[in-house]
């Protein structure tokens, strides 16, 4: 089969790889019907991370399974499944606890599972899913094409904007600003209307995201930034800052712009992949009362709450998908979405 | 009056000052009846913090009100108060919000109100009191000599503690830890324990300290420190971490101790004032789903809900005091506490 392995910051390549196979009873094989660019891929495809030798990459997909292990009784031949973006058995102490990213079992889509065999990556055409039970979530049934892109958002983006706001604590008529406008970002915007607030501020300097942080809710939109965005934020919000506020970038500018935006008790929710830039600053932390939590999203325990919302079309988050390409172009795919060109790719096999 | 100064590190001394007087409408004199001695004052006196010139010290105190000015109407000449170490309007925003410590006008004894006033520091025989309605909390009678112990924990350390519980997320059930065995640590288990927590383990090496933690309700005792610590804590708890971690130090080692102990998806409450030591670090509370929660406890918010426990006997924090000395014996009682011979130390004018 083809699937896609970064080389070196700026080289994706669609290469012929072996096909996958069911190698424990607990595995299965899925034909992947999407999958999609992550910002967080843009880190290895920027060098901002390293990228020692090549590799297969990517981590949002949804497919058909086309076979099971002895052992997988969740999902069967046939079912249309969505793939969280990390590998877990459902069954440890901290799956049950809700973290499924922290999975004593757990493992990466594109790198080894936790019996050393590849997990394929989830940019190809068809992939080996170590703990099926405890990873996939099936659809009641096969789906309508239509809502192939938001059910894709259930991977990771979507569930990921939705994260951030569980943890910054939004709640109904929480005052809520978004740090960052991409694909998570305004996610996030979407997610914290959902979950009843009542004032939503997007920073973006962007027209097209600016109009679809407004139609996932936004009730304000703020182009400045650093200590600029601040003050017109505090402007909007009689003086104070937000009760909560989604950083959904993961830089050093990003951390300290939310911090700054957030108000003496409020709560931070970070959901960017921290690349580069300070630590947290303790004493900021401290002296405002803030609380900051972190974290990769734990997506697969969310899906059994968002995934109702999306196949009864009220959570269209596949809007967020821009550009759609063969996975002949996943190339293409990462430098639209590198250069701003497109807010993010979705890629059919 | 006499009144306590710290010079230098190693050097507080008793002086005579100026007798304090109402200078503002709003303001109260209180005689003081008791003071004491807080783990963050011996940040100077061990010379962590720089001293650049003498200034009045103390930030804990209870008394009897002298007089007020005009505009004062919570309190009245006779009223047993409690003054939270910080001063506070209670109308602005951030009061209004909770976040007492963040008021507009407030300011900190020892230093210039919000009106470029010396508030007298609570380490002395009166005090200026600012803003007097937000500030001070009046006991319905004058209460018995034996509370005063526990109603002077009403100022800082028992407040410090349950705030530690409170942004730590400890609710019935909870499995809780605390670092650090000063006052704040063994209040924060009594507050962990008050508010529920099933299970609550004390890191402690000096066995008055165990004893006393073990008293407040405290289910475990670790003697260990650092990785030590850690890992003797999880062969406690089945080998994970703790769901809610409070730090009551205010280290780099602490900190460091405190994150690692606590589980994915956990909580860290810290309210130890930060000394040195690295910030935090983004990547680990990423990595772990951590929500972390730092902050100088807002008292004069949880005081009407802390109040009547300390008047009924339920709340006997006043047990933190283990040493009590005349106000002459300030600097003996700085040394007690900087060589770890008292937790606390009471003063008496």
């Amino acid at each position: 089969m083809r699937a896609t392995l970064i080389h070196a910051p700026g080289d994706v390549r669609l290469e012929t790889v072996p096909d996958p196979s069911v190698q424990r009873p607990t595995d299965a094989v899925v034909r992947v019907v999407a999958a999609c660019v992550c910002g967080s891929d843009l880190w290895p495809y920027r060098g901002v991370r390293p990228t020692a030798e090549p590799h297969r990459i990517g981590h949002e997909f949804v497919g058909v399974v086309e076979e099971v292990g002895a052992q997988v009784t969740t999902v069967k031949a046939g079912d249309f499944v969505i793939a969280p973006f990390a590998i877990s058995d459902g069954t440890c102490v901290h799956c049950r606890n809700g973290i499924t990213t922290s999975c004593v079992r757990g493992s990466a889509w594109g790198g080894l599972d936790a019996e050393g065999v590849l997990a394929d990556g989830g940019q190809g055409e068809a992939v080996r899913v170590p703990l099926a039970d405890g990873t996939l979530v099936a659809t009641p049934e096969v789906p309508d094409a239509a809502l192939v892109p938001s059910l894709l958002t259930l991977s990771d983006v979507l569930v990921t904007g939705h994260h951030a706001a569980v943890i910054a604590g939004v709640r109904p008529g929480s005052v809520v600003a978004v740090v960052g406008d991409g694909a998570v970002g305004l996610c996030a915007v979407l997610a914290a209307r959902r979950l009843g607030a009542e004032r939503v501020v997007a920073f973006s300097r962007h027209a097209d995201r600016q109009a679809l942080a407004r139609d996932f809710g936004a009730t304000d939109v703020v182009a400045e930034r650093g200590d600029e965005g601040v003050a017109r934020l505090q402007e909007l919000l009689g003086g104070i800052g937000a009760d909560a506020v989604l950083e959904c970038v993961g830089t050093k500018e990003s951390m300290a712009q939310a911090l700054d935006a957030t108000r003496p008790g409020g709560r931070i929710g970070y959901v960017g992949v921290p690349a580069g830039g300070p630590e947290l600053p303790a004493r900021q932390i401290f002296g405002n009362n803030l609380t900051v939590a972190g974290g990769v999203a734990p997506v697969r325990a969310y899906l059994p709450e968002l995934l109702p919302e999306v196949l009864d079309g009220s959570l269209d988050a596949g809007r967020v998908f821009d550009l759609e390409l063969g996975l002949d172009d996943v190339a293409e795919a990462y430098a639209a979405m590198d250069e701003r060109r497109a807010i993010k790719a979705l890629l059919r096999p």
